[in-house]
C-alpha cells in the first residue's frame, strides 16, 4: 500500500503533498506553498473544492482503510493491497470464503462488514474507482491458501467492478481455485431497463449478511451462490439527495439548486422539483416509484407482503432528519398494508458527504429472516432486536401523578389570607421594578430581567384569581415552583422553581421559624448545586444567601421574626449593592468583561425586592 | 407528544406547515404558499436557510425520536412526553434505572443508547434545547412505577439540562422516589476554567456504558453514582469541524471562512488558521491541547497510559474521512507511547450534520475495560473485538504467487518464432489505425479508441523486446492478458485481458484447431458474462462473435485452417461494418441517441483488424 505520508520535506505547519493533484485540506491562502516546489493554487477553484480532513488527495483510500483496520482488531491489512481479511481467516478451514469491495467513499461499505456471519474481506479501490484486478487476485489467493474451500465475489453492478472482480475471478479459476460471483443490482430508480441493468447500491449490504450467516452456517459455495441470486432479485433500493458530495481534491460531483433535490442516486428520474416538499411527501414519493409496476425496476410489495427496511444515510444528512424520513418510510409502509420485519437504520453505504438518504426494500419470509438475524461481529452492522416492527405497541402509558401528599403542618385560613397579601405586594413591587430591572439588564445581559420577573408576577396574579392557593405551606411552595417554571421561563424560571422546590421539603413536617429557616437553607442550596454559582459570583444567590445567613437566627428559642427578617432584608439589599463591584462568575454576564460592570445585578436587585415586598406586608399585619 | 403532521388543510403537493416559522423544506420559489394563509418567506433568509428533509421545524424532535423508537422494538414512547424508554421496563425490578438526555440534534445520542446494559430511558428537547421538566419527572415516575429501585440521571454540563434534571430530581425526591445525579463535563477545550465547568460531551456515552454495565450487574445507585462520577474525571473530548451545521429553520449557527477550522466545538481556542493542513496535524493539534498539563481541562495521558479512544463523526463529515483521522489518531497516541485498548468509530453524538470529528480519551485499568466490553443490546453501540488495537499485527503477507502451471503442451521454437511476427504485425496494424479509430470514437465516444489501442500495442512491442514470449499459447495468453489489463487500461483493457484469460484456458490442455476454436469460445462467454454485451450491442464483440462462429468449422475432423479462417476475418469486417446501423446496447456509446452515430464502431473496426493482422501473417507464413 503507498505511503500518503510521503511529504514535502520542508518542515512546515502545513506541509504540502509531494506529487499529489491537490494537497490534503487546501484551506486557500492565496499565496504558493513555502516549499517553493508548488505552485499558487488556481484561485478559482479553491471554492469549490471542499475543504476535506485528509493527507492527501491521492492516500485518501489506503489511509482509510488502515483506520478501519487500525481500530477494528478483528481484521488485517493483506501486504502490498488495499485489501482488508478477517484476522481468525485461519479459523475458517473449510468455509466459503465471502469477498467484496469496490471503490472507496461508501464507508462503511464494504470494510464494515468484515466479521464472523459477514464478509472474509474486501478490496478497496480509489475513491469511486474500481479495485484493481491484481488486489481482487491476491485477496482470493490469500483466502484459499488460509484453506477456505471456495470463494463467492459480492460485486456491486457497474461495469468496472463486473470486468475487474470478473477478470480475477477467471484467473483465480485458471489457478484452480472455486470462485463465483453474484451481480447485485438493486436500484429502483431506472423506469425503463437498459442492458447494463440496475446499479447495485445499499441492498449489497443485505446480501453480505445473508451470504454470511449462510458461509458461517457451513453451506456450500454453490449453493449459497443460488440462494443469494435469489434474494438478490427480490429487493429494491431507491435514493434521494439535497445536494452533492465532492471527491477529494476535486469539485462536488454535481450542482442542484436551492428548490431540487435529486432523487435515484445520480439519475434525476423526475422533473420533480416541488416548490416545498415535507419528508412524508419526499418519502411517499420514493416508496410509489420503488414499488410501481411500471417501473422496470421496481420491488413488488403488495399489501400484506412482510419486507426488511433499511434506511441508510448517504453520509451528510443529521441522524435527525434520518429518523424523520425512518418515521415517515414505517408510516407510509403500514399505511399501504406492508408488514415490516425488521427497519435498519443508519449509515451503511454512504456516498463520501452527500446529505441524503436510500430506502431499501428487501421482501422477506422467516427463513430468511432467521438469516438476517443471525449474530455477526461486523463492526458496521447495527444491533437489531429481532422483534417485528409492524404489530407492537409503540408507546406506554404515562406514570400516574402521586397523589398529593398528606400534609402534618395545620394551617389556618388566617395564614394563608397573610399569604395572598405577600404574594400580590411581591407582584406589585416586580411590575413596579420591570423597566429598571430591564435597564440594569440591558449592560450585562440582553435586557429582559425586568420582563421576565413581570411575567412572572402576572402569572401568579392570574392564578390567585383562580382561587386561594393551599394553606400549607410546603404545598404553596411547590405550586408556586411549577406555576414559575411553565410560566416565567429561562434560567430564572428554572433557578426560582429549584430554590421553592427544595424549600418546600422542610416546611411539610413543621411550618415554625427553624422551619423557614431552613427551607431557605435547602432552597440556597439547591440553587448552587445545580446553578453552579456561588456567593461573589454576581447572581440573585447574592442577595437571597446574604439573608439566608441572617434567617439562622431564627433557628435560635425565641427568636424575634419580624426584627430578624428586616436584618436580613437589609443585608440582602446591601449585598444587591455590592454585586456592582463584582466579576461575573456564572450566568450570561459571565461572558461580559467586569470593566463593563458598573451596575448592581438585576436579579439580585430582584430578589432583594422579593424580601423587602414581604418584609413590608408582614410589618403592616403586624405578624 | 405534538403531532406534528398538522398541516396547512388545502391539498397541495407541497403542503405547507401551519403555525410554524419556517415550513419543512422550503424549497425556495420565490412566491407564496398556494393556500394563501402564508406570506412569502423572506427571499434575503432563503439561500441561509439549509435544506432539510422534516415535516415541520416544531416538529423535528417528535418526529425524529418517533422514527428511532418505530425502527426499533426493544424502545417505547412514554405517552404525551417526548421520552423513550426500553420496552422491557418490566424487567427491571429492584434494579437502577438509568435516565439521560438534552437537546435532540446529538442523535443516536442518547436514544440509540437505550437498552440491556446501557441506558433506560431518555428525555429529548426540542432541537439544542433542554428537555421539559415535566417530562424528565414523568421519566422518573415511570420507571420508579416499574419497580426499579432508585434512578442516576446522566446529565450532561449544560446549565438548562442541569437546571432542568436538577429540578426534576428535587421534585421526585419531594415523591419519595431515590434519583441521584452525575454531571458529565468531559470537553477538553477550556485552557482556563470558568465556575461552569468543562461541557459534556461525546465522552458521556462512555458514562452511559459504564453505569449501563453496572446496573445490569446489580449494583446500586450509590455505588454507580461513585463509580461513574470517578470515571467522568478520568476522561477528556476535543472536536474539530470544517463548518458549522443549522437548526432546521435557522441559518447556520456560525460561519467559517475557506481557511478556517473550529477547534473545541463553538469555542475557537487558538488563533489557529493553518494555510493548510493534514489530517495527522490536525489530529496532533488536538492531541496535544487535549493532553497538555498547561490546558486546565486536559486529561493527563502520560506514555505507557492506557485509553479507550472515541473518534466521532460529529454528522456530517465522511466516513472516508473518519477512518482517515481514526488512523492519524492511533499512529499519534501510539508514537506518544500510549497504549490503545478499544477504538470506537462512528457516530456517537452528533451535532446535526455538522462536518467535523472529535476525539474522546478515556483513561482505562481492566476492571474499568470489563464494563466497557460488557454486553448491550443498544442500538447505537457498536461492535467492538474485546481485543486491544495496540500490540497487535495490523496485517499479514500476501499470499504466495502460484508456480506457473506445468502445462502439457509443448510449444516448438518455431510455433514461439511465428507468434511473435503475428504479434509484431497486429501492433503495426493498430498504430497505423489510430487516428482512424480515434476519429470513429469521436461520434460516439471520447475519441480516444485508436490512443487506447496504440497504447496497447506499444505496450505489447516493448515486452516483446525484453525477450521472447512464453512457448505456450496458454501461458502466452495469459501473459498478454496481463500485460493489457495493466497497460492498455479501461473497459477495453479489462475485456481484452477477461477475452485472453478465459481464451487461455482451453489451451493448457491441447493446441489444436478445436483447441483454438474453444478458446475463442471461451473468450467470447468471459467478454459477454462480465461486460453484459451481447451481439448486435454495437460493441468490439459483435467482430469477434462473427468471427467465432466461423470458427466453430475447426472443431471438424480435418479443417482447412487458412480457408475457415479467412472465412471468420470476412464475417468480422462485415460485422465491424454492420455496427454501423446499430444502436448502442452497452458500453458509453449507449448514452449516446442512435440518430447520431452512422459511423461503425471503433472496438469492433479494431477486433477485426487484429484478426485480419493475424491472418495475414499466417497466410504468408504459408501455416
Amino acid at each position: 500500500m503507498p505511503n500518503s505520508r510521503n511529504r514535502c520535506s520542508l518542515e512546515f505547519l502545513g506541509r504540502c503533498g509531494l506529487g499529489v493533484l491537490v494537497t490534503a485540506v487546501w484551506l486557500g491562502r492565496t499565496r504558493g506553498c513555502p516549499c517553493q516546489l508548488h505552485p499558487e493554487p488556481p484561485p478559482a477553484s479553491l471554492p469549490q473544492t471542499s475543504k476535506k480532513l485528509v493527507n492527501s488527495v491521492a492516500g485518501c483510500a489506503d489511509d482509510a482503510l488502515a483506520g478501519l483496520v487500525a481500530c477494528n482488531p478483528s481484521l488485517q491489512l493483506l501486504q502490498g493491497h488495499r485489501v482488508a481479511l478477517r484476522s481468525d481467516l485461519d479459523s475458517l478451514k473449510g468455509r466459503v470464503a465471502l469477498l467484496s469491495g469496490g471503490g472507496s467513499g461508501h464507508e462503511p461499505a464494504h470494510a464494515g462488514f468484515i466479521g464472523k456471519g459477514m464478509l472474509t474481506g474486501v478490496i478497496a479501490g480509489a475513491v469511486f474507482t474500481s479495485p484493481a484486478v491484481g488486489s481482487i487476485l491476491a485477496a482470493i489467493r490469500a483466502v484459499a491458501q488460509a484453506g477456505t474451500v471456495g470463494t463467492l465475489l459480492i460485486v456491486k453492478n457497474y461495469t468496472g467492478d463486473r470486468l475487474n472482480f470478473g477478470l480475477a475471478r477467471e484467473q483465480a479459476r485458471a489457478e484452480g481455485i472455486p470462485v463465483e460471483m453474484v451481480v447485485v443490482g438493486d436500484d429502483s430508480a431506472f423506469t425503463v431497463l437498459k442492458k447494463a441493468g440496475r446499479r447495485g447500491l445499499c441492498g449489497t449490504v443485505l446480501i453480505h449478511k445473508v451470504a454470511g450467516a449462510l458461509a458461517e452456517a457451513g453451506v456450500g459455495l454453490e449453493e449459497i451462490t443460488d440462494r443469494v441470486s435469489v434474494v438478490a432479485k427480490a429487493m429494491g433500493t431507491l435514493g434521494v439527495s439535497l445536494s452533492s458530495c465532492s471527491v477529494p481534491g476535486s469539485k462536488p460531483t454535481f450542482e442542484l439548486s436551492a428548490d431540487e433535490v435529486e432523487l435515484g442516486l445520480g439519475k434525476l428520474v423526475t422533473p420533480w422539483v416541488p416548490w416545498m416538499a415535507t419528508a412524508d411527501e419526499i418519502v411517499a414519493l420514493m416508496l410509489d416509484h420503488m414499488t410501481s409496476s411500471s417501473n422496470a425496476s421496481h420491488v413488488p410489495v403488495p399489501p400484506g407482503s412482510s419486507v426488511v427496511l433499511m434506511v441508510n444515510n448517504l453520509g451528510g444528512l443529521s441522524f435527525l432528519e434520518l429518523g424523520i424520513i425512518a418515521d415517515a418510510a414505517v408510516c407510509s409502509l403500514e399505511g399501504r398494508g406492508v408488514k415490516i420485519a425488521r427497519a435498519l437504520v443508519g449509515t451503511f453505504m454512504s456516498a463520501l458527504e452527500m446529505p441524503g438518504v436510500s430506502l431499501t426494500l428487501l421482501l422477506v419470509d422467516e427463513p430468511l429472516l432467521k438469516l438476517i438475524d443471525a449474530e455477526t461481529t461486523a463492526s458496521a452492522w447495527p444491533n437489531v432486536a429481532k422483534v417485528w416492527v409492524t404489530g407492537r405497541k409503540r408507546s406506554r402509558a404515562a406514570p400516574t401523578e402521586p397523589l398529593a401528599a398528606p400534609d402534618s403542618t395545620t394551617a389556618a385560613g388566617e395564614a394563608s389570607k397573610q399569604m395572598v397579601l405577600v404574594l400580590e405586594w411581591v407582584c406589585t413591587t416586580l411590575l413596579g421594578l420591570e423597566e429598571h430591572l430591564n435597564a440594569l439588564d440591558r449592560a450585562a445581559g440582553d435586557g429582559d430581567c425586568g420582563t421576565t420577573h413581570s411575567r412572572a408576577a402576572r402569572a401568579i396574579q392570574g392564578w390567585l384569581k383562580e382561587g386561594p392557593p393551599p394553606a400549607s405551606p410546603a404545598q404553596l411552595l411547590s405550586k408556586l415552583s411549577f406555576l414559575l417554571l411553565e410560566k416565567m421561563g429561562g434560567s430564572s424560571g428554572a433557578l426560582y422553581g429549584l430554590f421553592l422546590t427544595a424549600a418546600a421539603q422542610p416546611l411539610k413536617a413543621k411550618t415554625d421559624l427553624p422551619a423557614w429557616s431552613a427551607a431557605m437553607d435547602a432552597g440556597l442550596e439547591a440553587m448552587q448545586k445545580y446553578g453552579k454559582a456561588a456567593p461573589g459570583d454576581r447572581t440573585m444567590l447574592d442577595s437571597l444567601w446574604a439573608a439566608g445567613q441572617e434567617l439562622q437566627a431564627w433557628k435560635s428559642p425565641g427568636a424575634n421574626m419580624l426584627q430578624i427578617l428586616t436584618k436580613a432584608v437589609k443585608s440582602a439589599e446591601a449585598a444587591a449593592e455590592a454585586t456592582k463591584n463584582m466579576e461575573a462568575g456564572a450566568g450570561r454576564a459571565s461572558y461580559i468583561s467586569s470593566a463593563r460592570l458598573d451596575q448592581p445585578d438585576p436579579g439580585a436587585v430582584a430578589a432583594a425586592a422579593i424580601l423587602r415586598a414581604i418584609l413590608e406586608v408582614l410589618q403592616s399585619q403586624g405578624a
